[in-house]
């Protein structure tokens, strides 16, 4: 399967796939369709066939796909049959709304340890965690399994962070700081800034 | 500048490139060129040079773009020169993460409005608001002049909030519930669900 190098931006569209297809699970739905899925997520049936294609035949002419196979499918072509340990960098208030955030577990995510650098919160507890200092992020997290971290730090503070965690070995980083980050190729980033967002439809109103 | 239609891709870089050249001017810089951005941000030069001639001739040949001018563009391009009242839907801790966020002020927004259906938050005060009910969106926003929504509430009941924003005229939503929204042709909406974003890295893991 990784033989053939598939585009990221189908990569990318797999998990909102897979999302529409865990709620129709939770309605009770058995089968869909390519022609449903693209309905309900706004993409068409035929680029969704395409993306799916590119990992092997999931559905029949004819009767669709079966949803809970599909799901297993993507789960496993994502790696999230597993369960994922995250770091989350920053305990204001966009760390600790992440840190609550339910719908992690049940998507694959854990987190396991969280950080910051305010001395009022080091050695806090949060859900279990101990708060570390920012000061340990390579003590704490090399060796330690963990290869995702969430960065809520200020924008200021978010390269000097995020150097530290590919010094520790992070590869794939979640960065609400609202900066772009330097880092070496072998490390993904994905970006969420919701000014960003709102920006891009700004354009469109009057 | 609206005759010809630029594609909504090319758009969504345009609030990148903004954040970057604004980050620039906090640093004191004056002048970048394509090259400098484009490392920044991991885009070519050609790219980013190719999307901003879709509006007009920001820079000079050799001599490169004036940061505060190209700025100043992008802000009208993107008619965040003026501040865009939002109404934000749900405060739990998602929702009161974004509504203490002071990012926003800076980049063109502004919270107008805050929603919840818990009994024991309407009629709460937050940051100057007071905290209405979810049954009263269409009533508060309609004829109010916002145009534009986040929603903060639990995945099952996202679409119905979303129906009464459209009928109170809402006509940008950033939704951080993670569940597909239909919505009529004229509305656009912007999806920020962490776990998407990270299903998207492991894939590249090991």
């Amino acid at each position: 399967m990784n033989e053939k190098q598939i585009p990221d931006i189908v990569i990318g569209r797999l998990p909102v796939y897979l999302r529409a297809l865990q709620r129709m699970a939770q309605e009770g739905r058995q089968v869909t369709s390519s022609q449903e899925l693209g309905e309900r997520l706004g993409i068409s049936a035929a680029q969704i066939r395409k993306d799916l294609s590119q990992f092997g035949e999931f559905g029949k002419q004819g009767t669709g796909y079966n949803i809970e196979f599909l799901s297993g499918q993507l789960l496993e072509i994502l790696k999230i049959e597993k369960v994922w340990d995250i770091a989350l960098i920053g305990f204001g208030d966009m760390g600790r709304a992440l840190a609550s955030y339910s719908g992690f577990n049940q998507r694959g995510f854990r987190i396991r340890m969280i950080f910051d650098s305010d001395p009022r919160k080091i050695g806090q507890e949060f859900g279990g965690h101990t708060i570390f200092s920012s000061a340990d992020i390579k003590e704490k997290i090399q060796g330690s399994g963990v290869q995702i971290a969430m960065i809520a730090v200020p924008a200021e503070f978010a390269q000097e962070v995020t150097d530290n965690l590919v010094e520790a070995g992070i590869k794939s980083i979640l960065n609400y700081a609202p900066v772009n980050l330097n880092v070496p190729p072998n490390v993904r980033v994905q970006y969420i800034d919701p000014a960003v967002h709102l920006q891009r439809m700004t354009y469109y109103l009057d």
